[in-house]
Parts: C-alpha cells; sequence; structure tokens
C-alpha cells in the first residue's frame, strides 16, 4: 500500500477550538501541496478533550459543529480526517441535553463522508473509557447506544468507509478513536469488526496523555493488534496539556504506525507540533518495534519541562517565588522553574527561623548562586514571635466568664509553615509578579505531611506524583544531563530530610518521620498500583517473610523494625494518616501535575470517610499481636 | 393488596459496612417480630453510595459482599431485599478489575432469590446515572453490559421476581434502583418492562440526596409512573450525609409510596434514620399529592442543620471559630454553627484593621452576645505593618544585581485578608480545639472574590451553594423560626455588603462590585439551570428587552447600567473571573455542601481553561459597539 499521509500531530488547546481549526486549516494547506492522500488529525482537535461540563454547554458545542462543517468544507482532493464531537441538537441524551458522541468525520471535495453502516456523516465511538481521568460516559454516548436506538448489533453500526484518492482508486479504511484500540478489557473489539468488514488500515485518532510506561504498552497491544489483523494500523495522538482542574496531563504525541510484521514507524517526535509526511510502507523508514523509553528520569524530565512550562505560558504566568528550605524537593522545583523560565524570573527565598540550621541556609544560598537566580532572605522568627503574643493566652469571653486559648508546640510548627507560605511566599510572589509552587512530593502528598495554608499551598504542585526517589533521580538528571554541572549541591543529596520546625527536627538526626526507600514502596501498593493492595495484603506478606519480594525492597524490613508491633503501629499510622487527614488536604491541593499511571487529584477520585480497616485485617493483627 | 413492609429508612454511613449492616440487622429483627412480609433497604446500603475509587478496592468489595451473605443468613419467613454490589470475581470489567454491578439482593429462609431471567442471585441496575456528581459508569457494569455478555436484549434481562409471603402466597415484585426509576430521558423503561412481565408492585431501592425542588419533581414523575403502570410505586431512600472530596451532599429519606390513582403515603420523615412498618393501601393513611415542599429557607436551614451536623459530628469535630466581620454572610455561619455545636463550642473573632467601622466591630461584638457565644478581638495591623516592613522594598540579589519587591494596595488587600485567616483564624482554632469554615457564599465562589488562603480557605464552606439572596433569606428564617428571637442584628440586614479591605470600600459606599439582585440571577443561568446560558443569550436578550423577564428581575436592567456599553463591560468582567481565577480558585476550595441543582466541586466539573467567548457573542457585541 503506498497510501501518502500527512499525520497531523498538532497541539490542542482545550477550550480554543478556533485556534485549533487555524493550525488544521495550515496543516491542511501543507497536506495539499504534498498531493497526500489523507490528512489525518487527533481526537476532539478543536473543542479539545479534558474541559469538564464544558462539554454541556451548547453554545460551544454548536461553535465545534460549525469549524467542523469548515474543515469539511476546505477538503478538496486530499481527504481530512478529523476528531470532533457528533452534535444531534434535536435528539436528548440520557442527561437530557442534545446527545452527542465523541466521533471522527471524514471529508472529501467540501462534504462528509458516510458511515455506510448508520447512514450518518460521523463515525462514533465505540468504546468510552471511565477510570482515572477519563469520564466519557458523562459527556458521550456511543455506538453501543447508537445500536440500541437504531435496534441494531454493535457490529451492524460500524463498517469501513471507502475514501477517495486522487488516482480515482478508493480504499476501504476503518476509523476507530483513542479506547477503541486499547480493547484489551472489553469484549467488545471494534477493530476486528472493521478488519472483518474489508478495513485496509486501520485509523487510530486519539488524544492520548503520557504517563510512565504507557508508550512501551501501547507499542506492545497496538503491535499486536496489527499483526492479529494482518492491516497496518496508523495511531495519530495530539501534544499539549489538559487537566481537569485538580490533575494535569501533559500529551506526547509520539505518532506512530504498526505493521503487522511487528515492525513500527515512528512518525512524530514527543511533544513537538508538526505535520510529517509519510508514504505507508516505506522500507528505509520501519524498524523493528523495541518498545524503547529512555530513562525514566529523561521521560520524567521532558514531560515536567513540557508541561510545567506549557501550563506556566497558557496562563501568563512568568515568573516564580520559591521557597527553599536547603531540602532537595525545592532544590528540584529551582532547578525545574529555572530551566523552564530562565534563572532571571526565579526568586529563591530562605526564611529561616531558630530552628533551621546554618547548613541548610548556606545550601539555599548556594543553590541560587549555582542556578544564577535570585535570592533573598526572610526572617519569620519576629512575626512567630508577635503571632504567639497575640493568640497565646488570649482572653476569649463568653458572658461573664473567660478562658485562654492555648498553643502547643505542634500547632507552633503549624504556624511557622503558614508564616513562610501564606504572609512571605504569598506577599513576595505578588511583589515579584509572579506566583509560587507547592513542593510537596508524592509521599507527603499522601499522608498530608503538609500544612494547609502553609507549604502545602501554591499555584500547582509539579513534584507531586514523584515518589522520594524519584525526585532525587529527577535532581541527578538536572545537574548531569540538563544543566551539566553541580547546580543542586552535593550536599543537599546527602542530608537526611528534615522539616526543621521544632528543636529535635534536625538534618542530623530526628528528620521527616518517613523512611523513603520503604514508605515510597509501601504506598505505591497502597495507590498507584492498578490492583491496589491493602493493610491486610501487606500485613500478610510480612507474616509471610515476602514483603521484601513485593515491594522489591533492597533491604531486610527487620532493620527497620524490630517487631510485628512495631511494624503494625507504622502501618496504621500511615494508612490513617493517607485515608485521613491526607484526602482532607488533598481536597483543598494545587493541581498535581502527573507522571504515574494514577496521579492524586482526580485521577483517583477520594471522598472524606471514615479510616477503614477489613474485617480480614483485624482478624490477621489479632493473630499476632493476641 | 394487603402487603405489609418494613420500610428501612437508615441513615448510611459510607466506608463504614459493618456499622450498616448492624443497623440492617436490628431493622431485620424489628420487622420479623412484627411479622412484616418484606423489609426493604437502601441502594447500596452497606457500602454507601459515593465512597470514589474506594469502589476499586477489592478488600472492601469482598467485605460487602460477605456481609451480604450474611444478610441473606439472617432472613427468615420475613424477606430481606436490600441494595449492594455484585460482585463478579472471576469476570472482568472495561476497567480490567474485577465486574461489578449496582443491585439488588432478594432473600428469604437464608437463600438468595434468583433472577428469572438472568439466572444470577441478583438484580442489576439498568440505568446508570453520569451526571452532576453520579459517575456510576465509573463504577459498575449494568443491565446492558449483561445483555450484552449474555447475548440477550435488555428486556430478556429483567424480569419480576417471585417473593413468598408468610402465607405461602406469591407476589411478583419488579426492582429497581433509583435512576431506574426516573428514565424520563432514557429510552429504556425498566419499570415498564417489569409490569409488562407481571410485576405487581415496583419497589425502588434508592441513595438520592436532597436539592431544592427535587422531591417535588419526584412526586410528580413516580405519581406518573405509578399510574402509568397502574400498579404501586414504592420508593425506599436512605438518609445521611455523603461526599465526594469537593462537594458534600446530604440524604433526606423521605420514603414514599405512589398508587395508581395519583395518592401517595408519606413514610419516612425527612433525615430521620427510622424503620417504619406499614400496611400497603391503609386507607386512613393515604394522602393527596400535593407536591409540597414547604418554604425555600426552611429546606435549606433543613438540609445545613442536619448535613453540617453530620459532617463534624462524623470528623470528631466539636468546635468552631469564626472569622466575624459584622457582615451576613459570617453572622448566618455563626447562628448556624451555635444552634448546630451550641454557642459555647463557637468562637466569634473580629479581627479589625484601619479600615474597618466602629459600625461592623460593634456587630460582630452584639452578634456574639446575642448567639451567646464565646468572643475576641484580634487586631491585625501591627502584622500587616511588620508584613509591609519586612517585604516592601525587600532587596533581591541575583550575582551583583539587585533589586526591590514592591506590593500595590490591592496587593495589601490580600495580605490583610491572609493575615486574618492563615495567622490569626488558624492558629485560634488550633487553640480552641477547633476548626474555621469558609464563608463565602455562591457568587463569592462562582467569581472567586475571595482571597486563596485567606477567606478562601476553612474546613468546610456551609454557604457556597447559596446565592445572597438565600443567605439573607437563611438569616431571616434563623432569626424568626429558629431562634426566635433577633441572634443577627437587624441591621446586619441593612448595611451594604463590603469586604471593608481598603480606604475606599465602607459599609456605607463602595461596597461589594457586585449588585446582588442582579448578579445572582445573571450567575443562575451561567452556571446552575439545566440548559446552561452563556454571554451570547444574554446579550441577546438584553438587545431584545427581554433580559428582566428570563432572569426574574423586579427592576429595570437600565438602573444599573446606564448603556449597552456598560452592560457588557460587567458582563465580560464576571464571565472572565467566572471561568478564569473563579476555577483556579474553586480547585483548591473547602468542600462545598450541596444545595442547589447544581453546586460548584464536583458537581460541577471543571477544568482551568481560556476564558472563552463564542464567535456568535463576538459577532452580536461588534454588531451593538460598532
Amino acid at each position: 500500500m503506498r497510501l501518502k499521509i500527512a499525520m497531523g500531530q498538532m497541539q490542542v488547546y482545550p477550550g480554543d477550538p478556533l485556534r485549533n481549526f487555524k493550525t488544521i486549516q495550515a496543516y491542511y494547506k501543507e497536506a495539499l501541496a504534498a498531493s497526500a492522500d489523507i490528512l489525518v488529525l487527533p481526537e476532539l482537535c478543536l473543542s479539545g478533550y479534558l474541559i469538564g461540563d464544558l462539554f454541556e454547554d451548547i453554545s460551544y458545542l454548536k461553535e465545534c459543529q460549525q469549524l467542523g462543517i469548515q474543515l469539511a468544507e476546505l477538503a478538496t482532493t486530499t481527504t481530512i480526517l478529523f476528531g470532533n464531537i457528533a452534535l444531534e441538537p434535536n435528539l436528548n441524551g440520557e442527561d437530557g441535553r442534545p446527545l452527542k458522541f465523541n466521533a471522527a468525520f471524514a471529508a472529501n471535495q467540501g462534504k462528509f463522508l458516510t458511515n455506510p453502516a448508520t447512514g450518518l456523516d460521523y463515525f462514533s465511538k465505540t468504546l468510552l473509557p471511565d477510570y482515572r481521568e477519563f469520564e466519557e460516559s458523562r459527556h458521550f454516548s456511543s455506538n453501543i447506544e447508537l445500536a440500541l436506538r437504531q435496534n441494531k448489533s454493535i457490529d451492524q453500526v460500524l463498517s469501513p468507509v471507502e475514501i477517495p484518492l486522487p488516482d480515482q482508486s478508493l480504499i476501504r479504511v476503518g476509523i476507530t478513536l483513542c479506547e477503541d484500540g486499547w480493547g484489551d478489557d472489553y469484549h467488545l473489539k471494534p477493530d476486528q469488526i472493521l478488519a472483518e468488514k474489508g478495513a485496509e488500515i486501520i485509523f487510530n485518532l486519539s488524544s492520548s496523555p503520557f504517563t510512565l510506561g504507557k508508550n512501551l504498552k501501547r507499542n506492545r497491544l497496538f503491535s499486536g493488534r496489527s499483526a492479529e489483523l494482518k492491516i497496518p494500523l496508523v495511531y495519530l495522538n495530539n501534544i499539549g496539556i489538559q487537566n481537569n482542574g485538580k490533575t494535569l496531563y501533559a500529551f506526547d504525541g509520539d505518532s506512530t504506525v504498526y505493521f503487522p510484521d511487528q515492525t513500527i514507524q515512528t512518525v512524530g517526535s514527543a511533544y513537538q507540533s508538526k505535520m510529517k509526511i509519510i508514504t505507508l510502507d516505506d522500507p528505509n523508514k520501519k524498524e523493528i518495534n523495541l518498545g524503547r523509553e529512555g530513562s525514566e528520569a529523561q521521560a520524567i524530565f521532558d514531560l515536567l519541562d513540557f508541561g510545567v512550562g506549557e501550563f506556566m505560558q497558557q496562563s501568563g504566568l512568568t515568573r516564580v517565588v520559591i521557597g527553599a528550605s536547603g531540602g532537595i524537593d525545592s532544590a528540584v522545583s529551582a532547578a525545574l522553574f529555572c530551566k523552564i523560565l530562565g534563572p532571571e524570573n526565579v526568586l529563591l527565598v530562605n526564611m529561616p527561623s531558630k530552628h533551621n540550621s546554618k547548613t541548610t541556609l548556606e545550601l539555599a544560598r548556594q543553590l541560587s548562586e549555582n542556578l544564577g537566580s535570585w535570592y533573598a532572605e526572610v526572617p519569620i522568627e519576629a512575626s512567630v514571635e508577635l503571632t504567639r503574643k497575640q493568640i497565646q493566652n488570649l482572653e476569649i469571653k463568653r458572658g461573664g466568664a473567660q478562658a485562654q486559648v492555648r498553643l502547643s508546640d505542634f500547632h507552633f510548627e503549624n504556624v511557622q509553615a503558614r508564616d513562610r507560605s501564606a504572609r512571605i511566599l504569598a506577599a513576595l510572589a505578588s511583589g515579584f509578579q509572579g506566583v509560587y509552587p507547592s513542593n510537596a512530593n508524592k509521599a507527603e502528598t499522601m499522608v498530608g505531611y503538609a500544612t494547609l495554608c502553609g507549604d502545602h499551598s501554591g499555584f500547582l504542585a509539579p513534584l507531586a506524583d514523584l515518589w522520594k526517589h524519584q525526585v532525587y533521580d529527577l535532581g541527578r538528571y538536572l545537574n548531569e544531563v540538563v544543566f551539566k554541572r553541580e547546580v543542586i549541591p552535593a550536599m543537599v543529596f546527602e542530608i537526611m530530610p528534615s522539616a526543621e520546625l521544632n528543636p529535635a527536627q534536625t538534618i542530623g538526626q530526628g528528620g521527616d518521620p518517613l523512611h523513603y526507600p520503604y514508605h515510597d514502596k509501601l504506598f505505591e501498593q497502597w495507590m498507584q498500583v492498578w490492583h491496589r493492595k491493602g493493610p491486610e495484603d501487606i500485613l500478610r506478606w510480612y507474616l509471610n517473610n515476602e514483603l521484601e519480594i513485593h515491594l522489591g525492597l533492597d533491604f531486610k524490613i527487620s532493620s527497620l523494625f524490630p517487631d510485628v508491633h512495631a511494624f503494625i503501629a507504622d502501618l496504621e499510622r500511615w494508612w490513617r494518616l493517607f485515608k485521613g487527614m491526607g484526602v482532607v488536604k488533598r481536597v483543598q491541593a494545587p493541581p498535581i501535575v502527573a507522571v504515574s499511571r494514577r496521579a492524586f487529584g482526580f485521577d483517583f477520585r477520594e471522598s472524606i470517610l471514615p479510616v477503614w480497616f477489613s474485617q480480614e485485617y483485624l482478624k490477621l493483627k489479632a493473630s499476632c499481636t493476641g
């Protein structure tokens, strides 16, 4: 097959259909000039994919529909194939609003091609994902609904479509949308039905965010589909950033063609908005599907560099203030923002109290010097003292009665944290004409180890989907690969993490209560793996001496906990925080940049609930604690 | 039909299956002792309904399943009918996790009754709602999926079930779950299929949160279904509170029996957990379906009184500190919490700056005295001055260069707001062993008229689904009906709302930039009505002189805006804030108590997007601004 395909790996700007239309318009001109047979564009490339309940706004839907018609009108000999909302304004969906589909449209010579199976001028998606950040059933009906409405079986509403080529010949194209190609767990396989009905090639129009390991999985899966169906499979994904409010995703593009012989042709670079014209089956371009994905630190850096940078730009933000404590999280955050915005747009501020060591202050100063950023020191002691004077022993009155307000040492830890963020960082950010990020990592986010209106606050939490070990890895990558010099001082990697909020929390002793090499791995099981584990599984593994194997620990768990009582006390402490205050704080957290297959925010949906231990766990615990 | 039904209108505690099991156990004992034919319980009455992705945790699912089996084992002659998760551990759902259904189970003599249509021991829900807070497709498969898997049509998997009565006779019962009975917008009508297959009565097991106007709608709809199907319809709803993290719902119970002659029998009181035994068709108990719902203020008070009270209790919270400004929002909040917790557990604190009037300070003091709460005054002037000294003109350095940080007057407004909340209220709350609420109303929440880490912060936002006029109404209701005396001073209702953050913002002049009688109504159109309107609709109405009618204004819009230019400037100002900083702030907002049919939080899902005006709007605007 010598099909000439213009791969329209565009940047989609969610919520800005006109801007997206103009990109496509330019692409089409280029594709036509190159005599491409077909220009392929991503799923929902006019509206955007993660736009929340804007999908309910009829004026928005109508504008997308209108722009889709204008795209069809553009098309002459080169066929245009794009994803858009198919709106049926005279029919109601199950929410009582106009019926709509996440659909593909193909147009040629100014006209939409008709789906031979339905008689409609669009090709609806069949499989609507409803997990993690995906909630397509909320917004769209599918081919399943269409079949019910037309009194047909599913395979009766699916059909390839004949696309005319400039030489007057026809090609039978099967069109699927994103999830339709990931049908591993569905008993319906839309691509198989299309192949059985004579499709010579499948185009999969996607809007698929990057998470660690995803490209490997897709290469394996899509190669397998192509081999099974014995036809090529063209995967076209957009780039850009999209969010659901609580979680922000980067879309990497990485468009690829898969061949039945399990070779692949990589077409789109990661995070690059560019149309590329390819000729199918050009033997020089094919490569073995090795499923490479580079190092994890590189993938994380690329995602954050692109994702955070785009978020800043699209929000009109150019400057940040970072509270630099001398620790690893704020150092990595500082280096990342210096790379993205330039060090002239970054202000590091160290905010010492009497509990802070000379060492960490010096590390913060050194970090700023290495990065070439702005730097200031603003002590919090006077303000904390003022608060102490105003609140400690404050007399409150009620009728004739009076009482005094008392603050504990722990309360004053939170006073310090809030003083740093809500008083100093927030004011400094205003004065510096910028914003300040939250530097929390995923382990801290998990157990709510941050103060509301304190270090918990910020405009964005770029590191909150990275476990502590990934933060360290990213720090090393920034030094070694990105800056190619020691911008983050070596000592930052060596000191024990500590909040330095009371006399006992020092970088020499009594640091963070989390032993990251263990707790990172424990928390992964509780939150990140697909088939999540609970305390009962963890305790069972411990009792069976399998914990090290299941968690992939390279040390004996007995080196941390002398006995089962200590192990259980630690387990329950963190489970309670994860399911208790952790949730309460996450509800109010800044948007989190997703890196893993499960990020906090609106990827992992949580209600505020009582902390639950299963009966199985309680039995197991009783059996070993008597 | 002389069926004796035990209506198990129980309080469901989401996330606490064992606690729910114990309630049911006690109900069953009572029902059996009264020789009831059947005990009916709510949808998902073991697991809870809004539990987020806890529905993915296999140990949680298995425990609910196990408790369901124990319920069946309880059952002797009185049949038990309850909602639970039906787990198929050996089959996979579309998310790759074990297949599960939101289902009803009926058991008698220790055994589950079999669904004659499927051969399974449960009755799956058919219609899964996917709008507002509902996201059942995320968690459950439905009868539609079941039919596909069994290669059947939908009506082939639905059937009434014969339930044995103590006198050996049988009754054919149709079972539906919540949304199945609200099938107005669906083309499938499960209750109709069940009636056609011979059901003599329909039981609808629900978990249905209260929102304003809902009971009226349900009475109309369910009465209509009963009349159409010519059989009685028993609606059984739970009570309690459930949340999705961002939005909290109160479930009112209000279980009701609907008869084909359009009479109804009200069975469960609002917000009361109580089993009640009724004999169907007891002529003395039937009443005309008048669809009463009481006054709006009463419904709002009942909801907040119950919902906030339960949230406090279930969270183990007993005390609150409230920043009392002298304005209506904080006054209503104070009165509400005094009613819920008792005035001895409420501390009102006024935090004056040089911009605050004697009047508002005096009103705050008077409010506290009227309520009998604790009271204190903590001025913010010294702290704001300290921040000014530390930050204004702070020298920051970068290599040899230096610069000065500058704060504007607007920045200092935010400094004041943050000082009050993040410094004083947060510390006072710790010292008072309590928490502090956010007192924002819905109009402020809509346009982000609050400072992050300032008045935006709090543990809960009890008033954030009330428009300003509803806050005033609730205030009057608290005085007149709840306290039966003037706890909120009359003057609080009279002064012009104002933030008092700068010399121009006074209660005498230059108050809030929102004209609530207009903006409340405008914002309703943008956000709350089912078929939302955008700027293009509003401008069109204005130009057609229809705005007053559509918005229900009792004044001429020209009294606010001299001409179309002023009207458009105001329209765009608020639209930009609603779609811009409003979203950014809502992402970090505390949980909001839902009152209306559309609350902010995860009821109304929002992505952070560019502010969008439709091409239609821009054309219309151009046509009149020329």
